[in-house]
Formats: C-alpha cells, structure tokens, sequence
C-alpha cells in the first residue's frame, strides 16, 4: 500500500507535466451549495488520467524505462500514458479496438505512442496488450488498480486543500475507483472531517454496488452516456481504499449528466464528458447532503465528440423548455402553414425548421403532417404557444 | 489620460472581485505558433468586462457612489457593472433594449441590478440612460471610452506578463477598443518589444478602417456573430491609444471565427463566445505574422447562448467534413432506402436523419427526393461516399 509519501512525490514529480488546474467559484449551478469546480477537463490531455500515469512511470526502473510501457485503452488514460512516456522520453505502445474513434486514435499517436489496432473489442484488444507486454518486456500501465496509479491521481486532493482550506465535501466521478481512491485516502489522512463522495452513472454503477455488497462484483453489461466511468468491474485496490474511505456512492441517470454538461457549458463556458459532468449532476440533482456546504465538484475530464455534444445540448434544450418539437394535423388546403406562422409569431417564438409531409396510408388522402422546431423561452412558454394553436382550431399530433 | 500607475492599483483593487485567469498552453491549436490562451472566458460574469467597470467604480467619490451607477447595455458590459456595483454595496441601473434575449436580462438581474427595458432598439435604450442619469445623478459608466475603465481592463496584461515573461506576441479582440487600449498602453510601457495585434470582425472593422483612415471613421452597419464587438464606431480615447501602440489590427470572417469556437471547444474544452475567438481565429488562419511565436490569444468571453453554439458546432462540422447532407433523386418504389444505407454503412458513416418527401409539381408523379444527414470523417470521406451511391446507379441532387 502506498503513503501519503507517496502522494507528495507525484506533485512533485508531475510538477513540470502537468497544470495545477485550480478552482473555479460557480456559484449559479446551484444557489443553495457553495460550489467549486475543480476543472480537471483543462488538464493537459483534456483528462486528470496523466497525473497517475506520470507518476507510475517515474516509479519505473532504469530498465523497465529502457524497455517502454504499454497499456490498453480507447481513451482518457491512452492519452495520459502517451504524453507521460513521451515527457520520459520513453517508448508507449497503445492498443486500441480497431473500431475506436479515429480522433481518440489521432490523439494518442500525436503523444508519440505507438498504436496497434486490434480486430475485435476492448477485451480482444487487452489480451493483445498482455501478450505484446510478455514478447517485449513492457510493464503494463494499468489504468485504476495500482497503487502509484492512485497515488498520482490523490495530487488532486492535495491542490483541493491548498487552494480552498475550507472545503467541506469533496464529490468525485467514479469508473474504476482509482481517482476517488487517491483523493479519499488523500483527505482522510490529512482532513478526516471532509466528506468525500463518489458518483457512478445509473447505467454502471459497479462500484455503488460492490461497496454496498462488501464484495467485488461484475456488472454483465454496462450503458451510459458517460463511457468514460463505464467499467464492469472496480480493481482490488481501489475496491478496497473505497470501502475504507468513501462516505458514499451515488448514481445519476444520463438525462442528468446531460444537463450537467449543458449547464457546465452555458454557466461556466466549460466543456465536460459525461464521466467528468456526472459529479455536478449529483448536486444539481440533490443526491448528496451538501446543502449550505464549501463543496468541490471534480470535472475529471472534457474529451466528448462535438457530434454528441451536440446532441446533448438539443436534448438540454429540449429538456429545459427551450427548444420544442411540435407536429400539425392539416387537411391539405392553401393558407395553413401562414396561419401557424402567425400564431407561433405572435408568442414571439422562432421557427427554426419545417418539415411537411403527406399523409400515409389509412388516413384522409388530403390531410398532411407539419412538423415545426420551435426556439422557445420555457415550458411556460411552449404551453401558451400550443394552446394559441389549439385554440385557432389546429389540432396537435 | 491614464498612467502605468492606474493599471498597478487597478490590479491591486480587484484583487477581491476578479479571478486571475492564468494562462493555458494550447499547442494544439496551431501547431507551428507557441500558443497560449488566456481564458477571460472563464473570468467571473463570463467576460473581461467586469476588471473595468470595477476599477471604474472604485474611483469614484463618495457622493458618486452614494448616488449609483447606470450602464447601457444588453451583454458583457452589463453584466460587469452590475457585479462591481453589487460588490461595491452600491445601486446600478442597467438599460437595455426591450427586446434583448430574457436570459441575458435575468443574469444581469441576478447580480442585483435594477433593470430598465426601453421599448426599442440600443440607440432608444441609450437616449433612456442619459435621461435618467441625468434625473436621479447617476455616474454613466462608459462600455470603453472611459480612462479607468482602460486601465482596468489594462490589468489582463499585468497576468500575461507575469505569468509569461517570453511572450513575443499579444492578440486581441477589438469593438470600441477598451481591452486592446488597455493591454497595448501597459504592454508597449513596460516591455515595447512584444507584439500587440487586434482582431476584429470582417462585418464590423471599425477600429481597422479608422486607424487606417487616420481618423474616426463611423460604419452604416454591422454584421457579425461576433455580437460582442460588433461596434459602428471607435472612441476618441480607444482610437488614440491604438493608433499609437497598436501593432496592427485584423480582421476575421463569420466562417473563420465559428471554426475557431469549435477548435476550442474539441482541443480545449472551452466555451467562448463569437468576440471571444476572433483572436484564435487570426492565428488558426494565418492573418498575422506569428509563427513561431510565443503568442498569447485573449479569448475575451464566453457568453454564447446555446442555441448559436448548436448552430455553430454543426457548421464547423459541415465545413470540417464531419457532418454531410445528401439529397438523393428517387423513383418510388420498394428497397431503395435499404439499398442506399447498405452503401453507406459499407463505407463505415453513420445516418443521423432521414427525411422523404414525394416530388413537387413539374416532376415525374412517381419521383421522390430522399435527405440524409451523415456523420463522416472527413471531405475525402464524403467523397468516397458520394462516388459509392452514383456508381450504383443514384442521383444526387
């Protein structure tokens, strides 16, 4: 087991790695909690994954650096342990699923890693990793489940106490478990009064119910849209240190990690990944007893497709009111689509697309479906825009 | 006017109101220039704003402050004034056009200011504050042609300078000029050999075309997304200051800066708002001799409503070859979307939206057109999707 020896080390040894992220006060996510974000997704690599990676290899041999390390992993910790390796100037294999997102593959290669792309999925692409580990001698980078690992991702929990002495609780997103448990252990040790708490989303909660159970367990799927904390199973250290130190594990389901992002991006100009949003959804969504509480919320990351944070952000908007989809039933005759216009105007709403289609079978041959998006200020305000249409005699679908 | 000395305790007074933003390495923006950012996106209020109008409001005398303070202004400016009224315990009266977008009016509201909404547009709004200023003795806090307003925004340079001694380069987003007046008078002061260049939209090159001209020129119109400097015409303060330590000012199209919104969001992970970017996007596209350069960006601001950003992530995937729209000619008849998805999944892109509509008047009664939207990933991408569905025999229209 490592010490917090161990943790003052890494921020030393990652001092001219990485970026001390800071703080950022945010105050309007939610009135009531005194909120800070820690904004690990402004952290080099776009993820807090670099700092146990740094450190784990700073711990390496003169030998074990000779020969280079490798590890297995489509994302986060891919990038943290190119840019690690490379700062060392050693040498990083990668393997990856062949399927992985090009622009993750582009990233890590521009690290300078190595990349092997495996035919198959994560599981084919981790056997292909042990295997090359064994043929070349590289010492594998595991990305939770080592102590140095842990102790390299606990130089958060340092930064946290320096930067605000007066931090109550301190939340955490959880995949599997090695940021929370460098953090708890971190704390526990030096301030045992303050909370730590840990988020998993709803879809993958293997950790919640380890800890729960007492007992390691595996999920037999996992689906959420924070694929960053999507893991099955927690590792044996990690298992442990949580259920030692961890007040508590929450969940949250995707819908609130998707307005976690989009507040993040409207109240605080800051893009998160669904793993790092999930800690911010856990308080805006009142999981955890932090009211009136100096609370940090860990963003541990901001590495998200611009095609799904697009998505996000419509259903953030549909979601709060702001954007509304409304279908029309319409007997097929002139002046129809100028009289919705009208309405929809006079509420002072904008329409920003139209789709109009003819009927399908089993119904009259002359009546036709309009489809409006509409740009709306609130719930309230869609509800007066549909009843000014209903009332006109338009009949909504 | 202003001296070095204004900026030194500008610095010094908001040290309890402003956060000092630090600097990001963003090297992979632009490869070939040594990038940095410095995010006032991420300042309190959302904008660079506020350091001005608090050292304004510091400055004022007692019986000034007894009275209050009033702006004119739907965005940044606002938002700036009313927080340093708040944090000063003094009254601020914001005016603002009737029709500004209600969520910027609440933010401003939320900092506790009294708000005035003018029936009309800016220019009513304005005639409205005078008047009142004028009624309850207000001090009238000027967006940017104002000496300590200068001065304060002048402290963005004090941080850079601190936190970057080999800056060679400074670039920044000009409207009336108050931000780039205050980093260029401090800048050329203290160290005249670093660069200083502005950056202003192609649809509102106020400040360009009047340094140029040698005099205050004034523009008919503007228009930009870039709202935040969407300015008709400089300050005789501003304007004097840049003529003579302003390096050069640039300017930048709609395309360009909407490029640079996305580039930060998917590289760093950060939000800004259409003013905010144009200095990104002078660097990304090459408007400025920089290269090699260690080059400080001022991204301003970060208050882009949603909506916009959701508009501008899916034209900067359209123009980036992400994102595709097809629109294919059909005779009606049975198997012809399943044959064209077979073509398309073969070549690994992925449907977003389908939508089919029978023919207009004038074309065969039995024609249909089909329009898919694709996510791709690349234009070399598209094009091999492309040339798939026409050899197999369909038209694209």
């Amino acid at each position: 087991m490592f010490t917090l020896e161990n943790v003052y080390q890494a921020s030393f040894v990652l001092k001219d790695i990485i970026r001390n992220t800071g703080l950022i006060h945010a105050s309007k996510i939610k009135p009531d909690v005194d909120l800070y974000i820690k904004p690990e997704n402004l952290q080099v690599t776009g993820s807090f994954k670099v700092r146990g990676a740094a450190y784990k290899i700073s711990q390496l041999t003169a030998e074990e650096k000779a020969k280079g390390v490798i590890a297995c992993s489509a994302g986060n910790h891919a990038q943290g342990v190119a840019l690690a390796a490379q700062r060392n100037k050693i040498k990083s294999v990668i393997c990856l699923p062949d399927m992985a997102p090009i622009s993750k593959v582009e990233a890590t290669r521009a690290f300078g890693a190595q990349i092997e792309l495996v035919n198959g999925v994560y599981d084919d692409a981790y056997q292909h990793a042990l295997k090359l580990k064994d043929e070349l001698g590289l010492t594998f980078i595991h990305p939770f489940d080592d102590e140095y690992v842990i102790a390299g991702q606990g130089t958060i929990a340092l930064e946290i106490l320096n930067d605000n002495p007066n931090v109550e609780a301190i939340v955490v997103p959880v995949g599997g478990g090695g940021l929370i448990s460098g953090i708890a252990y971190t704390v526990k040790t030096l301030r045992p009064n303050v909370k730590v708490y840990g988020v998993q989303a709803a879809g993958a909660p293997s950790m919640a119910n380890s800890v729960k159970e007492g007992s390691i367990l595996t999920l037999d799927s996992v689906k959420t849209i924070a694929d960053g904390i999507a893991v099955k199973q927690p590792g044996q250290n990690t298992f442990d240190i949580c259920s030692k130190y961890v007040d508590d594990i929450v969940t949250v389901t995707d819908d609130e990690t998707a307005t976690a992002i989009l507040t993040l991006m409207e109240k605080q100009r800051l893009v998160a990944e669904g793993a790092g949003a999930v800690s911010v959804a856990a308080v805006m969504f009142d999981k955890l007893p932090v009211k009136g509480k100096n609370t940090v919320c860990i963003v541990s990351g901001g590495n998200i497709d611009v095609t799904i944070l697009s998505r996000v952000i419509d259903r953030g908007l549909l979601k709060s009111g702001r954007l509304c989809k409304l279908s029309i039933a319409l007997t097929d005759k002139p002046g129809q689509l100028r009289d919705i216009s009208a309405i929809i105007a006079s509420f002072g709403a904008n329409v920003v697309s139209v789709n109009y289609e003819h009927a399908g079978k089993g119904t009259d041959v002359n009546s036709c479906i309009i489809s409006l998006e509409l740009e709306t200020k609130n719930s309230q305000h869609i509800k007066q825009v549909k009843e000014g249409l209903t009332s006109q005699g338009f009949v909504l679908v």
